[in-house]
């Protein structure tokens, strides 16, 4: 799974909102949220950053579902018409907006190491990390 | 937006645990949960079905987390290592699973009509309907 992971270019960020305050009937449940992110794993860490790619917002849905709630899940996957060729991981745990100027300079190295595209555009934004505590996948 | 989403032939589905019970210190937040999903559009309803493909359970946790929580996302993307060629589409709305039958029939109906894969093998398993109330997509 630490392969598959490590090789893949792209995976899926999930974050959810706080639970909902009281409010209008029927109560709303905490609102999921993905988005395509590039990352770069260190142990089981999975560090993302907030880059130049297009957002439709600089105030990020994930930054504040992160910092109200600590949790997020990065799910890893192929698709393929031959359905017996699919695989995915999954690894969820904790997460954190990473305040540590040292942890964030070594987690956008990591990021620039694997992505070319990020050595012509050093990435500045807010880091996420994920700190997996549960891999899961298939096959 | 639509045609990007009609036309691809994998999304991402997410959905979040209900609000944390009372617990250790720090409290958890909702935990949030990505799947890699079949689906098919008819309006604005996303519908995709507990299949034969690759589960680790047969007691899904999106199923639990869209009865506990009524919410779920679609997001359909495509990378490219030519990072100005990205796009992505992302649905969200209220979600729910489908308890009437002829609905359900429907749903696997369009599911069939645009995987010739679920023609050979028509899924009989749960189907969750995303009823989109807000698309969001770059560029």
């Amino acid at each position: 799974m630490r392969q598959l992971v490590e090789s893949a270019r792209v995976g899926h960020l999930g974050t959810a909102g706080p639970a909902a305050h009281v409010g209008p009937d029927p109560p709303a449940g905490p609102h999921p949220h993905v988005v395509p992110v590039c990352y770069a794993l260190v142990g089981d860490t999975v560090y993302s950053v907030v880059d130049h790619k297009p957002k439709r917002s600089t105030r990020l849905r994930r930054i504040a579902n992160v910092e109200a709630t600590g949790r997020a899940c990065l799910l890893v996957d192929r698709y393929d018409e031959d359905w017996t060729r699919l695989w995915w991981v999954r690894l969820d745990g904790p997460a954190r907006v990473v305040d540590d100027a040292a942890e964030a300079r070594r987690a956008v190295d990591a990021l620039v190491a694997k992505y070319p595209q990020y050595a012509e555009h050093r990435p500045s934004g807010p880091v996420i990390a994920l700190d997996a505590d549960r891999w899961t996948g298939w096959p």
